[in-house]
């Protein structure tokens, strides 16, 4: 698996990219050493932590903390997640993260997730994409209804649910 | 998420069980640091780590090695992979993950694979459970035939499917 | 670095050991995809989780649990770490993981710990060797002396220090 | 350790620093959920992940890359470290890593590297330091002098060493 290599984006310097986009966030990550295993590409569970990454970027942006969200006995919990992979990213890749908020039930949130490589003519190619279901918990691990402000900030409305009009 | 920790097993000693079972294997793995996250609790994608390792164990038992099968231009790549996660694994845990082979077709294995506690009653808990689409692939990406030999370690037959008389 | 394989026990099924030895401890870790990177070895801050895991199996054997140094205020945190790198470990590679105590003081434990592969000839190669000073603190990150039962754990007294009459 | 989280760092949008400064690079990275461990701090060696970040992304600034040195069967690889720890860093934080060249002789370079966080009132704290001396090394695993493009890119000069006039 160590064919040539042609993305030129693999030689750049870069700022990544971390940006809002209609309904959800889109981020670039670099491939280093520790994301790749011996076959020459990027380990399968490490597209995972990329999509956690922009998940926590969003919310960030969204003013969402994490550390919040445990002072008020809250976490976000993943509960569902069912991938499909595509060719795999290699070292020095640049790729993008991107997470789109599909819908918003009284305590859970379904997002469509991707990881995206944009090759030498300009066509994104899905590496791994992910349909995923996030609990809202308390501590106990038991569901909790999301609060209106977090309502607000996720859909910009304290009782708006996704899509518009969608039900609890 | 830092409740009372009831669980016995996560004070013994003991070595970690590694053997085959009908159709597939079991492992214990202990949780360790490595595999927790600031909420308390076992971070979500290390369960496809513990997955990854019963699958090669489940392998080495049946004289299938990953350097071989890369000497040989060939690989398993996770293809697909529908998770559910249930109560979360911690710190100290002795978790059982058990792999099961449901069907094996020209150039693909479908697994079933679960992350289980045994709790202070007996009872097993599934704390992530896996369907699992894994494909034979050259060093290219592209679809491979399992070949005779890899077919029998796999199903105890050079033309065996799974289930028996399957489809290929 | 992908060399002819030589190591049998790479292919070999085998419960893993994890044991005491005089002043310390020894248990075994398989190398899995997880641990390696795309240079074809094990990347080089996995042999960090090698040692923790024994260390943290060590303080199993002796009766001490993160879980109740959690409870009580406590925790063991790495305060200086002096690493050196042999050859390089590679999947499948089954390694050896020693840890010695070589000193205790009043708040501070000392420890050799080496990550080992047994090659062909019965010849033990150090893969990565590591002086280790771990500190004892409190949630705050304040230095703690050890309890008195927490010494005798680890040193059989509860004043005991190592090496014998060593000073605090 | 879970203390009141003070820093205004860890609310922000922010776009990552990646630059070039005098002898070395600096980057910032952000403390995500895999970062962490139960403990509610970063674990102890992925400081070394974000150290690796900062040297290959020195590299790239440098024209210097992975895939290229990988097909002119070179490497380079770790030899020792030298870890301090100081406070540790928390989810969300954003944290600057260091990476200075100290020397380099015919076929070693040593770089001093530093993972800081800058808290309220200005001023840095080093959370990881690390005395790093890394080996140029064949696939075999062989030390290997470095030819003169790569000396003239980490030196501007095809026969130059660090600090100048020093020995090989």
């Amino acid at each position: 698996m160590k064919e040539q290599y042609p993305a030129e984006h693999s030689r750049e310097v870069t700022q990544l990219a971390n940006r809002l986009i209609e309904n959800g966030h889109e981020m670039e990550v670099r491939v280093y050493y520790e994301d790749t295993d011996f076959s020459g590409v990027v380990y399968h569970s490490n597209y995972l932590k990329y999509m956690e990454r922009s998940r926590t970027e969003w919310l960030r942006h969204l003013k969402i903390f994490h550390t919040d969200l445990e002072k008020d006995d809250s976490a976000f919990a993943i509960h569902r997640m069912a991938l499909k992979y595509g060719p795999p990213a290699r070292i020095d890749d640049l790729l993008t993260v991107r997470t789109v908020l599909q819908k918003l039930t009284g305590a859970r949130s379904f997002l469509r997730q991707e990881v995206l490589r944009t090759e030498a003519d300009g066509s994104e190619v899905m590496l791994c994409g992910a349909d995923v279901e996030v609990a809202f918990i308390n501590h106990g691990g038991g569901a909790k209804r999301f609060p209106d402000d977090l309502r607000e900030k996720l859909t910009g409305s304290p009782d708006g649910m996704y899509p518009l009009g969608g039900e609890t």
